[in-house]
């Protein structure tokens, strides 16, 4: 009888919205959405041993995001806590998927999201494949 | 022989990225064009009739995202002059939808999207169908 | 002998500037700044058992900023870890000051601020006084 | 008999406020001023014939903000025509500052400010006298 297979990788955190991120409806401006998934993907990227910050230091490599899709399902209103969960769906290999849920303190899932971000030499801006470091960070949790 | 039809309504502005608009890549965030898609369509809506902040404030209708598309083909660059091509698709019903094509100066496709708004009665925050004002607006563009 | 005498509020919180934050020098936008500045008051009122989310919504009441001076001594950049240390110098009355002090990890100071508030009754947008359970709140800090 | 001196230099120009600026009070945030801040010192020095993309791009000098301050007089709203006047009231030398007036369509004065960037070579990031040809630009100005 085969283990119990871990798929996917996904980590959680939480976040209140800023008073500057409402709008007039009282409602998170829907461009801020985009600030919350970077926040989540560095987040769980820490937690997995990855520093962001590191990757374009160290590592001269810069994470353009190429794709973002997001349905809005529910409005988040101000100081509410919120729990954005993040899941790397597949190792990386040309580009990196990370999908987002975010529920409100009624556990109710307020937005669904997409993003894909793919990896370039910063010193040529060519394309380029995962670098082995996070493959392998992330591997860990595909076994 | 038949007329031909206009399918749907286009408009067109210009804006430079902002310097606070870029990051340490040296190209515009990403999650800033949620923001050149909203002044596209109030743009684009002015130059058809519609003001949005009329139809909030005599109407009381609200016009939340409920959807976000968005491909990021070329960075966008500080100061260079963009042009945002918003189109209407089709006649609004239970939604609207707007596409979007971002080019900059040599005329590159950098950005393209689609955008998704309902309408709500701020009163009650229950959607409703797209009012006539806005619909019949839009109409003169499709026939 | 009188007892110590403690003059004043102070309260601190971390943050890490995020990504989007950044603009093309590779430092902290300095008008994101003001946002830092939200964050700060907000977790400084709410450790004092105040939560700005009722003050509007229960209280009915609205404090816009009416002045902010900031000194930018030295750059923040992504992700590091800030200490923001927030200070209410006095019992409001007609207006309420926040004075900030922001440190890197080296613990150098980077940015000096300060932000004054007023309080106005939502319904009508008239000026009022620091309503009582503001003031409560924070005079057992200065006795 | 002498003629009439100028003694300063100032430029004006418009700008709406976009939805994702407003808060839910209903008025633009006031983390936003600095961003209009930015955008009309950049079109002034434009005006005068000196591109800030090019002061980065081609003469490798950084013009960081490190003071502001700012006054909120009266609430600017969603998608209404501000005028923006910018001052350059010296000729820069260690520092330049602008000073800022923000009106509102009823010509009510809703914004007073200063701002002052320092200059720094970038390769450096040492702190340089303010260049010749910004100097010279807006000498014309003041004579």
């Amino acid at each position: 009888m085969p283990d119990i297979e871990v798929m996917s990788y996904t980590h959680s955190m939480q976040l209140r919205p800023r008073y500057g991120e409402t709008d007039q409806m009282g409602f998170v401006y829907y461009g801020v959405y985009a600030q919350y998934y970077e926040v989540a993907r560095v987040e769980a990227m820490r937690h997995a041993g990855i520093l962001y910050s590191d990757i374009e230091r160290s590592h001269g490599i810069w994470m353009p995001v190429i794709y973002m899709e997001s349905r809005f399902l529910r409005p988040a209103v101000y100081d509410e806590l919120l729990t954005i969960y993040t899941t790397v769906p597949e190792i990386p290999q040309k580009e990196i998927r990370f999908r987002y849920e975010i529920k409100n303190e009624n556990e109710e899932l307020i937005n669904g999201a997409m993003v894909k971000l793919c990896f370039l030499e910063a010193s040529t801006q060519r394309r380029i494949n995962a670098p082995d470091f996070i493959s392998e960070s992330l591997r860990t949790y595909f076994k």
